[in-house]
């Protein structure tokens, strides 16, 4: 046993679990993605900053004007899926770094005064919170589809119209299907390919 | 029970784990960190692209170079630390789609035929890979201490001359010591701020 974390969490968080292209019908309810959000919210972030914004599309005019911004292979999936959540960063962060980061209080208005460096910074870190969101899902035994094939400019202006977010992902979610993913698993790098040392 | 994850696991992976500034002396091994690599490598990355690469720093001299390159509040604990690893983009990633999204054979030479491309889809998805990392830290039972603070053209000159890799962390990976982190943890958004339903 090289990892302490047990086997069954290693198979529900990483090697069974697969992004899924189908749900069944089953809600996502309001509990579970409170849930999600209160575990992932721990993981680390620079300067504590959690840049991450979650919209969750749940109406169905909202969910329409969403599926309209989605490449045509994202578009039937996303509409059939039990709930879509738009993940962004809010390149406004910094308003609440004050109390986030009281230990360095002028980071809001000297290193993360000008608007470029959040959004380089601001992206990286919310997309670092992304990949734990997608673990999160998982951990509450769903599966995630995250996609990336959208008008981003479209989403952003229709969801986001202050100009202060911007789309990082967007991830269906929900109980697969038994059609949700093909039977074969796409191939990993090797560790040696991934990996060097010096 | 919302979550399907047991709590034991909840708590190695997010609540009990915090970002560490200092560790023992107790080595981490090359199994330790082939068996992270070998369980988060299957979290997702859009087209299967996997674009992380991690550098793991182990000889004296390439610790003290990549020391050199760090913010002076990040360089003890660094030169201390069992071990550091570089998390970086291949912004040639391409090469090794069709072999690892062999569906869409022409990806590598359409799609991603164009750097800038594969410079910002790149840098996204080794950014949620760097995130699958840091939990994979913790689920190996060590403390991960991610750091951003260093001069990031110094160290991709000194680690990836061929300029085909760009840092996106640093990361000091270890047993954490008993004076790890501060007592208390910083806050979190609550629920309400950071996720909102249309």
């Amino acid at each position: 046993m090289t990892l302490a974390l047990d086997a069954a969490a290693q198979d529900l968080l990483f090697r069974e679990a697969r992004t899924a292209n189908a749900f069944t019908d089953e809600p996502v309810t309001e509990e579970q993605v409170q849930a999600i959000y209160d575990l992932v919210k721990y993981a680390p972030t620079a300067f504590n900053q959690q840049p991450l914004r979650v919209v969750l599309v749940r109406s169905p005019e909202a969910r329409q004007r969403l599926v309209g911004h989605l490449m045509e292979g994202n578009q039937a999936k996303t509409a059939a899926a039990p709930l879509t959540a738009i993940l962004a960063v809010d390149h406004e962060f910094h308003e609440e770094l004050p109390r986030l980061m009281p230990f360095v209080p002028d980071l809001k208005d000297t290193f993360f005064a000008e608007r470029p460096v959040r959004e380089r910074v601001g992206s990286f870190n919310a997309t670092l919170q992304a990949g734990y969101f997608i673990l999160g899902v998982r951990a509450a035994g769903l599966a995630a589809g995250p996609m990336t094939g959208y008008d981003a400019d479209g989403i952003n202006k229709d969801f986001f119209p202050e100009g202060d977010h911007a789309v990082l992902t967007v991830v269906n979610i929900g109980r697969p299907a038994e059609n949700a993913w093909f039977p074969e698993r796409l191939p990993r790098l090797s560790y040696d390919e991934a990996v060097t040392t010096v």
